[in-house]
């Protein structure tokens, strides 16, 4: 197997050059799916994917039509999800991924503060560094599965397991009709069917160094409280002292769910908490990232903890709660004396198993109404919430962590950090939830990538290297699992 | 004296459709200081105005100039205030009353949800109301004067005190060099040389059915509280639970100066405020007023105390403390998931006799600092005073007063009211502190008047009586000062 590995990464190497071309050729093509006027260039990658696949010997190659939106007041048609397979010598005998990735991108103009085309691919010799938009989210990585399977075919390796693609355009935007496809599909029983499990390339690295397999998410619980009294506005010169003020009473109320120290102060949540077990805490100890990092990543000394492990399950397994904003009230420059009169708080919470937003609902709501009749306001008070995610967590002990953990040692020669993320990725949920399987996220590029903003980058070892990493992950699956 | 009051009482409802068009002239002059568009017409109302006041026999008329503007984009002249002076007969040995008003009117469009033309006087009969912009703030209650002046000649009555008019066009847009001019006409002892006491008449009774005397105003203290974190706005999928967030502690200190009752949690705030005496608390028990009238005002049962006398010195003789808003955090519609990186909040104290805004600086500023210490964030916090204003409390047995309420009992046949109003008049305390003279508010229309929105009206029995009352006033001033 190393054999086969060492051949297939000796090929990425030789192509080099092409591989670079490769990517240059996709991020010329300004696939910006939250821009109207760019659904064309959108469907053009959705075909440049297909015929990327199709030449690298993928079979089945279908385009998903989702139907319609409304986007910047025209009827546009939505992108098509790309599906493919590759399959190739004893098909049924080896286990099937499903892979899942985006050929989409952020809008971008020159004009934003790029130091160079957006649009076009820029390598920087000095700094290692392949500058263009989609360049690390997510052409970089998407196009390393072509990458690789290419230098398969180039170097004679068979791909010792089979894949199943999806590549949406939608995912910068919503990925509109993409839960409702993947359940439609998966009630259907065909394309999904024989998956083994599911690998996403669409993160990063939680520094610049050291490459990380991350098995878990936090979900969300988005609340909305509404504090309505006077029937309008009121002049505080006029009613200041008089009336009770809903402001008042949303900063009471609002003031409650958390301390300064991030302490979350609703009696429960804290108890849905999964344990900390020596195994999990073991893997926070030897993650690749410290104080400094947190720091660098904020612009500034707020880090509420002073030790790295504290930090890293302050981000990863432990609740949050935030306070957004207010609607309603004076949000302008300057100093209007109003007592405004209706107005919606907004908080969430990140979510850890074992929370879910259906008992964090009930918690908040529950403590939100106690605490409500405490103040004693002829105010009136409505919780809302909004919005929820679940949070998810894989088995990274199960075989495709362990095949994906020792093609990093075999590509990289370190053992990855087993980082979890404290924001949502939804797909990576549905995927989860809806096949059943173990998921991994398989990131290829760096924390300092800039993904969504200017001057974005992978560099191209990441990009080199992460080609390779990616046929690696694929022969140690056939081998743990043989 | 009587004979005289009636006399003139009589002239006036002889000229009752004389009267009731002179208003009509002056709401046909859309005198809209807030519009460039409208400025020459503020400028005719000022011409309007020297002309009535000419025609009624005034001299010494003057158009005191204010320069220039920048407004909606285009430099304009500032209307000029108006200056003039009534004297007859022995002038030298009467008393000299200020009286001040303003010939500019707020905005209005019948768009706006107006029921006749704005810039058309309507009589409706049978509710006996005048509707119009500017029929109650303040052109009604300018015009009264010369109303009474008129009166006053054509019934062969001599005024027994002498008047100083200062008229503005700019009360609706910030009395733009008001101030300064006041502070300069002071300074040069010539116009406002021997006044004996000073009476506006721009405000409105507390109800619907009894007059009252207007003798304090609230001051204002407001502040901004900027607290700032990270160098931008965060992501609380990533960042939620590892920083100090900047909302939290906001919500934290601002929930700690007001409870939901309205009690200033500010140590030393409430050792400011001059105690409660009998003569004072048996205004508040005589007063036309009742808890549903407020419940009509805030259109709401939101009313924090349950009594008249309770709401009566909550809005006038106690100070408060009203949330206004945030700036810098998420605002809008929607559930974005920030954490803002920089905020300010903003609240202000409505201030009564003996606080002043520098006290109260002094006051709030150690709270503030002693209350962030203990939440032990390490974001930043800076808080901000910004404009000020002093309370204003003139003596009501002042024979200013005691002139005004035998002129009520005259004419309405009741003792009035002796209120105080919860918001800020300016330009009161400005002449009251520059010229160091008793000032009476003196109001002419009613609560439900509608100054500043649609459908504005001054029932045309306050319009009448009114004109009555300001020509009683000032010989109740001869009589009581004789």
């Amino acid at each position: 197997m190393s054999s086969a590995i060492d051949k297939v990464s000796a090929q990425i190497d030789a192509n080099r050059a092409g591989v670079i071309q490769r990517l240059a050729d996709a991020v010329a093509i300004p696939s910006v799916s939250g821009d109207a006027a760019h659904r064309p260039q959108v469907i053009q990658m959705a075909q440049w994917m297909a015929k990327s696949l199709e030449g690298v010997g993928c079979e089945n190659i279908k385009f998903k039509e989702l139907g319609k939106q409304t986007l910047d007041g025209q009827e546009v048609s939505l992108p098509p999800v790309v599906f493919a397979d590759y399959r190739e010598g004893k098909a049924d005998a080896k286990k099937t991924v499903l892979v899942y990735g985006h050929y989409d991108v952020q809008p971008a103009l020159k004009s934003d503060g790029w130091n160079t085309e957006p649009f076009k691919l820029e390598y920087d010799e000095k700094t290692g560094r392949l500058y263009g938009r989609g360049s690390t989210d997510d052409k970089g990585p998407v196009i390393g599965w072509i990458n690789m399977l290419e230098a398969h075919r180039q170097a004679g390796v068979e791909l010792p397991v089979n894949l199943k693609f999806v590549f949406e355009g939608m995912e910068e935007s919503g990925s509109v009709g993409l839960d409702e496809l993947i359940a439609h599909e998966h009630a259907q029983g065909s394309f999904f069917k024989g998956v083994d499990a599911c690998c996403i390339s669409d993160n990063y690295w939680l520094g610049t160094k050291k490459p990380c397999l991350t098995h878990g998410l936090r979900g969300v619980a988005y609340f909305k409280l509404h504090i309505s009294g006077p029937a309008a506005d009121l002049h505080s010169g006029l009613f200041g002292g008089v009336v009770h003020e809903p402001m008042t009473d949303l900063f009471a109320i609002m003031s409650k769910l958390v301390t300064p120290q991030g302490d979350i102060l609703i009696p429960g949540i804290k108890e849905l908490v999964t344990p900390l077990t020596d195994e999990e805490f073991k893997r926070y100890q030897v993650m690749d990232f410290s104080v400094q990092d947190m720091e660098g990543a904020t612009g500034s000394k707020t880090t509420i903890a002073d030790d790295k492990e504290k930090i890293l399950m302050a981000r990863m397994r432990y609740p949050s709660l935030s306070l957004h904003g207010i609607e309603g009230a004076f949000s302008e420059a300057g100093t209007k004396t109003v007592i405004p009169a209706k107005i919606v708080g907004k908080f969430s919470l990140r979510l850890v198993p074992d929370m879910t937003p259906a008992k964090v609902n009930e918690l908040v709501e529950a403590y939100i109404n106690a605490e409500w009749k405490k103040l004693g306001s002829k105010n009136t008070l409505r919780l809302e919430a909004e919005h929820g995610g679940k949070p998810w967590l894989a088995d990274p002990n199960h075989w495709n962590y362990e095949a994906a953990a020792k093609a990093v040692q075999k590509i990289y020669g370190v053992a990855p950090d087993y980082t979890r993320e404290g924001g949502s990725i939804p797909v990576a949920l549905t995927f989860a939830e809806t096949l059943g399987k173990n998921l991994l996220l398989l990131p290829l590029g760096r924390a300092d990538d800039g993904a969504h903003s200017t001057n974005e980058k992978i560099d191209v070892s990441n990009y080199v290297e992460g080609s390779k990493l990616l046929g690696a992950y694929l022969h140690e699956i056939a081998a743990a699992t043989a």
